[in-house]
């Protein structure tokens, strides 16, 4: 059993967290800090964990040393005190932005501001698996990823991977998402009243989580876009991008496409179904799942092709990539605390 | 005041066209036809009617004459039965999409069938008011919309019409989708518990309504595409358009082009707020208002433009645009019977 | 053409009062005040107010006199400003908590302070039209009605004016509200992510509505209690009373005394059907609108009761009763401007 | 390893049973039958499931035997076939409804038809392991549970089994109910557009699961009654009972019977805080966990008491109770397989 902390604890990302770690087999949860919530009962925030822990919020500043730490905060915290955290523990995976990016300047460009440890973010992999699961392994340091990069990157990803892409045509990236992206923290227009049956386009360009997108699969800034829309669910993001393909692509090159990113991935799935109610990705079947379900439609006629990618962002947009990043990391079975199935109906 | 009937009153369509038609200063409903409901209160069927009106669903073989008369039937019953439908009254308005499209061949390529009435297509006005407004003063006979295509034609419209598209381009129209759209008929997958809380793209190409975009923005068929996807609400429609601006244009040219458009039609108006909760057009609010909400953001260092409308798809997307046809085919106030603001909140 | 003003136009029922008077034929709307929006257009807060008025928050302490004045802020307020108001127009319909009951010792009970103008609570007929239209018509001073208790007085009113009630059993009268009873504000548990899906009994016993059933039914306190829970819909209310019936009270007996109090009562209707979807009383059709509909059934075999009532709790819940005591106090139409039928679905 | 089949495998409760078993470490799933899926893969059918097992549903007249074997067809199948079943397996534990009643004119009373196999009622155990677990371990033959009589008994159980009850006073029971309760065929009013926002009282009295309350809590059939209500989720039920206390019963007396119910069963937890969002039981934090969460509120003025009790429909209500008690059956850990905490937020 390794021992394991969570920095950030009474947040969604840190809720989630904590649930899966304390089921996993191999690790034992020895604090989990929160200031706000500090000395109450991890349940009184995370209500489905009554009975199940004893764990209280305890205060970030009087952390002892552990073999795993995870940073769970809001964003801009963890670059401020990196220098104190890897004194803690030999692992570190943070679920913030602070360490998605490879490049100051890039950096700078697109979170406005200043990077507070530069130096740092060469020594953090990107921690989505499906991209850098060799590296994983031998890792000290891991980022988060960004729930709406994650669902982008893996739609793209069998297209970008067997290199089926038209790179002078532009890629819209449509997006909806659901109520627990606005973090527990929420604002006016996550209020219920105002956020129910919502189609709400919140960013039409320039999310932060673009910059992931460029990175990771190396396309254009120029070309891509990310149009970000609210819908009425909580837990779940539907990444669907619209581009085209090289001539002479057909239907039977994304199939075989799709299928070895599935087989080299646990946690990807095809869906592309002929009859039935669940015949595309869908985000309403993967809550609390660590799967993402990807797609395509492509229109023969003219290249111009469909690529969808559904996930829970909390699970595989977040904490699920993050446990899944820390199996890799220890030697352990990919899956390992992961199995939940998602549920249907829900 | 003038007589009226509808024929097909149980649907969706129909009943929120007898709403609205109850409350319309200058028509009295002589009868409302329903097969599957005949002889039962409208009341029972359409539970808002209850105190309103004792008009029970009738027989349609038995309709008299009438001088208006409404065509609320599912797609494909008009084509069949026009030649007597214009012998019961000297305006028709059809909801359906029997009369929507100017070409027969173009007809049969998007509906997979020929037309029974071929002949009888060009008799009628696309009906859009915001697009033929000036031949609907004279026509008899006037087509419905499909709501979709008109989210789609509205969103389109001030680029369109400014001529401010780079029509090398293609454009992605996403479009989201409430459950009302399915009908009263409904399906497996509109159960509650399997439609509730999706994000389920259930066309990804080739949705019929796509035929009318082509035929009134006039872009070319190759360039533009449709993908619906269905999200959990039960009125609203989100159509959201992907394109390229000509070179040079820029966001004040929108600007100039939306106002132009909001100015001349009673039902369009621009959102575009940069504070609040409510900065784009969003469907929620618009439940029983026949208001086209317009809106749009530009990237001016690419030129990629998303150009968006919402509607309610029984309202401006059907009964709503139709009763606004009405008005304009008597020589009515536009606006007549239609004045309803939409709740906030919903 | 009659002035009016708003003190307290950003929250909910202000907002929708608003929207009631815009439509209004008799009445105009010269000022609505609001400290936090103070200098913003109406429609920046409520939406659906977009090109309908270009009127702007004002501030309350340059109000005009006019002929009838609405207060529409947080409850606590008005009794602190009453003797400002009265000078300012000689109609006054407040629809917070302030003036609702008669008795200034009961208020202390039930809202744990001493009211700060018990002087001026005999002066104000409590705002339910079917319980006090005979006293409005000759009334300056309205108070307001609290939605939960109305509903709860209604689903009794048949049975309490029928004197059918066993009147040594309790009565349980078990609420579901939506979530715009939390108003504008909000709060942590009314966060979309955290109030979506709930069933969620946030009061057992002890609501402060309790106290306008007590005051309007003339029931024993010590027999009646309401349960309040929050489920997932924006607007309504169902009130559902269990009690029981005097020894020998039939089906019949019922039926007679709730067509007695539809029949009375524009705005009240009786929903008891055998067939179709909807049989009984719900708020899902009533958004918008300013019925009460209301239900019963009974168990002859131990007559057990149950008398529903549901309404959408900011029209007849607030603003629309408040509308329509405004024209019973000026001596129109009692459904002026109330006319609108609800939607289907919805 | 045991070999387990399930007869009737497409429908809502078999799919979770299936989920259930898939993960469960000492038993494989070797058949899942459906009539109307024959031939396809589960995970067609069962979207969750995909990349989980490649099981197809067989043929019910196929069937070959098995350790256990699980009944999770339609109400009315299995008292017809009990005879064929029990040759197939030596331990059977039916979801349905059919042999849930000890007495067969009990059965007749409340399912208006006669039982077809009377002399199988009394070799069936009830499948509540809250209240049989002891019978359990020695049964062959496990009846299933209601789900609205499941959250009514666990409501009822603390205050039942300490004695605390007024024996001469009503039990109203309000049971707010999510879609999922609908089964997967549906109806006219469960389509998303019908059923969405609703407080639909579908039965005020006279529902089926009433038989099971008073067969297994022992109250007068005259005193109690259920009235279900329809709200928007998809899977959970809250049950709330409205009775009244023996004289002189406090507070503290409850919180003690709570504890001790607590503390006896595994899946039973008290939820009674005085702060947070989550202070009562609320089904929303249970879909896919087997937890009953348990509460009350007493009024010690008059003695009226709510106790709630809040559940998964579909687990502690349906399937997971059937594998909890199939663990008993087998003497194997009770919570084996039933670990899942569920989500927050969600």
């Amino acid at each position: 059993m390794k021992n394991v902390a969570i920095i950030g604890g009474s947040g969604y990302g840190g809720g989630e967290l904590l649930r899966l770690l304390l089921a996993h087999p191999c690790v034992e949860v020895k604090q989990v800090t929160s200031r706000s919530h500090l000395g109450e009962y991890v349940y009184q925030v995370h209500p489905n964990l009554r009975k199940q822990t004893q764990l209280k919020f305890s205060n970030p500043a009087l952390l002892e040393t552990v073999d795993i730490l995870f940073l769970a905060q809001p964003h801009g915290q963890a670059q401020h005190h990196i220098e104190e955290y890897v004194r803690l523990a030999p692992k570190i995976i943070d679920l913030a932005a602070d360490f998605r990016l490879r490049d100051a300047a890039f950096y700078e460009q697109w979170y406005g501001e200043k990077h507070a440890a530069p130096e740092w973010l060469s020594k953090f992999v990107y921690g989505l698996p499906e991209l850098h699961r060799a590296e994983m392994r031998t890792a000290s340091y891991v980022s988060g990823v960004g729930c709406n990069a994650t669902a982008s990157n893996l739609a793209l990803l069998p297209l970008v991977k067997a290199d089926l892409l038209d790179t002078s045509a532009p890629i819209f990236i449509e997006i909806k998402v659901g109520s627990s992206e606005s973090g527990a923290e929420g604002n006016a227009g996550s209020q219920h009243a105002e956020r129910a049956s919502v189609i709400r386009t919140f960013s039409a360009f320039g999310h932060r989580h673009t910059a992931e997108v460029i990175q990771e699969m190396g396309v254009d800034a120029k070309r891509v876009s990310l149009t970000m829309t609210a819908v009425d669910l909580v837990r779940g993001v539907l990444a669907t991008a619209h581009g085209k393909v090289k001539q002479g692509v057909a239907t039977k090159d994304l199939w075989k496409a799709y299928r070895v990113v599935a087989n080299e991935n646990p946690f990807l799935r095809v869906v592309k179904e002929q009859r039935g109610i669940y015949r595309v990705p869908e985000p309403k079947i993967l809550a609390g799942s660590n799967y993402a379900d990807i797609g395509f439609e492509l229109d023969e006629s003219n290249g111009h092709v469909v690529a969808m990618c559904a996930i829970d962002n909390l699970m595989k947009g977040a904490s699920g990539s993050a446990v899944q990043c820390m199996n890799l990391m220890m030697g352990w079975e990919e899956t390992l605390g992961l199995v939940f199935m998602g549920l249907h109906p829900i």
